[in-house]
């Protein structure tokens, strides 16, 4: 029988830089903007002794590991991990494992991506040889989305909701890059980009960099008094749904077999009464939707009932994307991940201001990956 | 005090690809004919159930994990990790902490790339901006074997020694690229590439896959009567040898560092008495000749002596590169330091043949990536 890793590892710092169009920053200003503040919550003074490795994750970076070593000028073990949009997350989950493992005792993950200099605007359009399905993201993602709504008669108007309450979660998020309300009616009238899908339903790109210093968990206390136990890190690969015969459209497997991992190592057989806040992966506000489902949080099909009842609000009873997610947040792919983990560190400790939700004791965080062929899973509680 | 990693995973089965120029094969036909090799060498016979997860190195995939559990149809936890030349080293190293920490029994290590089909026939020219410095690989490490000649009265003679032993040992390798015997003559009149590099200092670019099985020790024996152990491994960033002020040209930091911090791991003190066989990272000739400083075989500068001696030839006393190297095997970056294992694995078992050297219970094996940036060293050892 393994014994996993739940409990193993802590969470005593994090940190993030300000996400956004960040012109005026290179990665390695990112990097040590995140890095910085991560020691700083953690109480890490000289970093080159008490950060003992480094795990990475980034998709974009043509510079590889050097690029982050340089920055902090740590001259440590230091790997890039890559994952799609579940870098981030994996990049965690690798440094957990080093920590559990016995290897070290202080690790630091840095998760950063700068789309905004690529040069390009967004994602290129190519089509699909097998099944001729559209393979811009927001294509392939509307295409569920209409199967979505004729099987279950959801419609535009409950993706509606998650944008508006996104948009309203980040206006309190002193990170985000989108800070501004919007209205059902503005949503309902935004210019299409792939139908159902309007402006507001597809999440920004923009670049950022975020940060977690993670130690053993029976040293986390000489760090913090309040340090977040690591209750779970789950990464599931899955088959590729636009060739995959049994896709359904409804469902993202991957997702589905993370979850079912995930609250095997924490123990949770409840996730919807158990989480008391989750971050998921909203690149669009159906990916957040159909997240609810696969997670176990509501019934398959049900989402547009707990939706429509607030459940997934600030106030509600499992709040979601609390800090707005990528909705306002942007993607920089191997931010994501630890920025999640970062919000749900501060919700754990009480630390999020006006975002704050009532006191939770577990908080999960959600990415899929690519088409997705991939999800990842972080469970964080305090004792 | 932490405990390490030390005996707590086992190498159960290694596969390779044949390496070469191999127009014939997908990358997934690579992955498929590694990864199964080292499935029956493991006994694993039904790889969904006993395979619990896999990371992968690949620094030319566009394609990201999918590639392998799609080849493999492995619906587990698959992660790629790079780490610049010592890729297939790293991924092995997460690969035995994701075991060390509980989480899993039984992983694969798939390490694959195939640069032939980039369309380019090597690297591109660049000059660094700061100090000048040429950045194709041959021209810095040219660099480097001529102060190494100044300094220590070496001569392209001894870098031809190196050549004329690893092509020697990679005609015995049924999986190598380059099959035929150089003399030291042929050596002297190749052509030159970067002064003191002729032709055969260089080691050839290819296209290949490389795979192992790795579990806890505990259950080991279940699966093989012989494991391996992992005694260490070891990732070490350093600076920027081409901007680092210190650097002096003749030694390469992150290897220094990785050999220590591996030696301390393994309960090493003296590598020259107790490594009974290494694979070292011979991207050149001269990469060769410094590790066996770098890694403590000699002393700095006394390489030529032990070269001129035949230490390091098949018979020797430290044999290195018994299958040939990157010289014979070319360098598919990811696949190498997985290539380094699969050939360590079968010296420790007495199963490499022709190039079978005396039965060591120790056997090291090193990477370098970057200019340096980079160093990753894996040692393995029979009880």
């Amino acid at each position: 029988m393994r014994e996993g890793i739940r409990d193993k590892v802590a969470v005593v710092g994090v940190g993030a830089c300000k996400f956004g169009e960040n012109w005026d920053q290179a990665p390695a200003d990112m990097i040590v903007d995140a890095a910085y503040e991560a020691y700083a919550d953690a109480g890490i003074e000289d970093p080159q002794r008490q950060i003992d490795a480094v795990f990475t994750g980034s998709i974009y970076s043509q510079k590889g590991p050097h690029e982050c070593s340089d920055a902090l000028k740590l001259w440590k073990p230091v790997t890039t991990v890559s994952n799609y949009c579940a870098t981030g997350t994996d990049a965690f989950r690798c440094a957990v494992f080093s920590i559990a493992a016995g290897m070290y005792d202080t690790v630091l993950v840095v998760g950063y991506d700068k789309p905004k200099d690529r040069g390009v605007s967004g994602p290129s359009v190519m089509m699909n040889q097998v099944r001729d399905l559209p393979q811009t993201p927001a294509g392939w993602f509307a295409l569920c989305a209409a199967t979505y709504f004729e099987k279950y008669g959801a419609t535009r108007e409950d993706l509606g909701r998650i944008a508006v309450k996104n948009h309203h979660n980040g206006t309190l998020a002193p990170k985000s890059f989108l800070k501004r309300e919007i209205t059902l009616e503005e949503h309902a009238n935004a210019r299409m980009i792939s139908w159902p899908f309007g402006l507001y339903d597809c999440a920004a790109q923009t670049d950022g960099a975020a940060a977690a210093v993670v130690t053993r968990a029976d040293l986390a206390k000489r760090l913090r008094a309040d340090p977040v136990y690591v209750k779970a890190v789950s990464v599931q690969a899955g088959p590729n749904p636009q060739k995959d015969p049994s896709n359904d459209f409804l469902r993202w497997k991957p997702t589905e077999m993370a979850a079912q991992d995930a609250y095997a190592q924490a123990g949770i057989t409840n996730p919807r009464a158990q989480i008391g806040v989750a971050q998921l992966h909203d690149c669009f506000t159906l990916t957040e939707l159909l997240s609810y489902e696969d997670l176990g949080f509501c019934a398959k099909g049900a989402a547009k009932e707990h939706i429509a009842s607030g459940v997934f609000e600030l106030g509600g009873e499992l709040p979601v994307n609390t800090d707005g997610g990528l909705k306002t947040f942007g993607h920089p792919t191997g931010a994501t991940g630890v920025r999640m983990i970062y919000e749900n560190v501060l919700q754990l400790q009480g630390r999020a201001e006006q975002r704050q939700v009532k006191r939770p004791t577990l908080a999960l965080s959600h990415n899929i990956g690519g088409h997705p062929t991939a999800c990842g899973i972080a469970i964080l509680g305090i004792e």
